[in-house]
């Protein structure tokens, strides 16, 4: 079982801007050119985790569902997802345990957590064991952070980076438990 | 003429923990025994630039100086040097356009700009032109962060990736003025 993350961030850890767009991923054009990794990262994926403001966010762009796997959205609010989502999108809810057993239980196990909030619950509660992180080489100087506040320090280690078009970098961690 | 910054700073972009601690840049003891580049980096730069704040830690440390170059403290209350380091530190004043001719006309082009405030204050006036950070892979989920707010955007790109004993990655990133 495992929990990975795959995101971009600005060079000062920024998931979006201070309005919440992300127009700034657009600074360097060439990166819908390239092949970051994403359709690897994703071929040992078993389902999608993510929170009801990402979920909306995604429903907002108003393009295709653009996910093929299966994808949970952690909600306590929201009952129903539009029909034709309802073979992709189950809304499930609880705290982080009692909801990654549910997902268990029905075989999936390999997980991509997405989203900021879910993502600092998740480092929160230390359940993240992967993270690959793109930077996208800008300074915003304000917006939403990925990281947020813990009081438990989490020891990680750098598996991998790659530099791509000699402007991004990319780089893995993983989670190191004693 | 350029202005760089080597850094080090946890994976969520703390360059201290939330008491001014760094106790945490030994959570991987291997990296004393590495060369993270420091050597190479400092053979380019003719001067260093420090923050009152920084100064005070340094000596705080009670070792022997460790800086062979020049070194510049920007301060308008400090008033003077250890005697040992009259030759060694220099205290300027000034807004930082100023203290960059002061230290131009002296003959020091290439220079390191260190210390959390003075870092901020450099890039909040857009006067950074490469940063190299050495991610120690860590969460500390509270501290003091590398970058501070602002409010236009600055472009860089990233121009090399090292990863160092399978565990700590280096970035260094250069501003792109156009």
């Amino acid at each position: 079982m495992k929990n990975s993350v795959f995101i971009a961030t600005s060079l000062d850890g920024f998931i979006a801007d201070i309005n919440g767009g992300i127009g700034w991923l657009d600074s360097i054009p060439e990166i819908n050119k390239i092949d970051t990794g994403y359709t690897a990262f994703t071929s040992h994926i078993d389902a999608l985790v993510m929170g009801r403001k990402t979920f909306e966010t995604v429903l907002s762009f108003g393009i295709e569902w653009p996910y093929k796997m299966p994808v949970f959205v952690l909600s306590s609010t929201l009952k129903k997802v539009p029909s034709e989502l309802k073979q992709k999108v189950f809304v499930i809810n609880g705290n982080l345990i009692q909801i990654l057993d549910q997902i268990h239980q029905q075989g999936f196990h390999q997980l991509y957590i997405d989203g900021g909030t879910l993502i600092q619950n998740f480092i929160r509660e230390d359940l993240i064991d992967e993270i690959t992180i793109t930077i996208i080489p800008i300074l915003l100087g304000a917006g939403i952070p990925l990281f947020g506040s813990h009081s438990k320090s989490l020891a990680f280690e750098c598996v991998k980076t790659t530099l791509f078009i000699d402007k991004i970098v990319q780089n893995k961690f993983v989670r190191v438990r004693s």
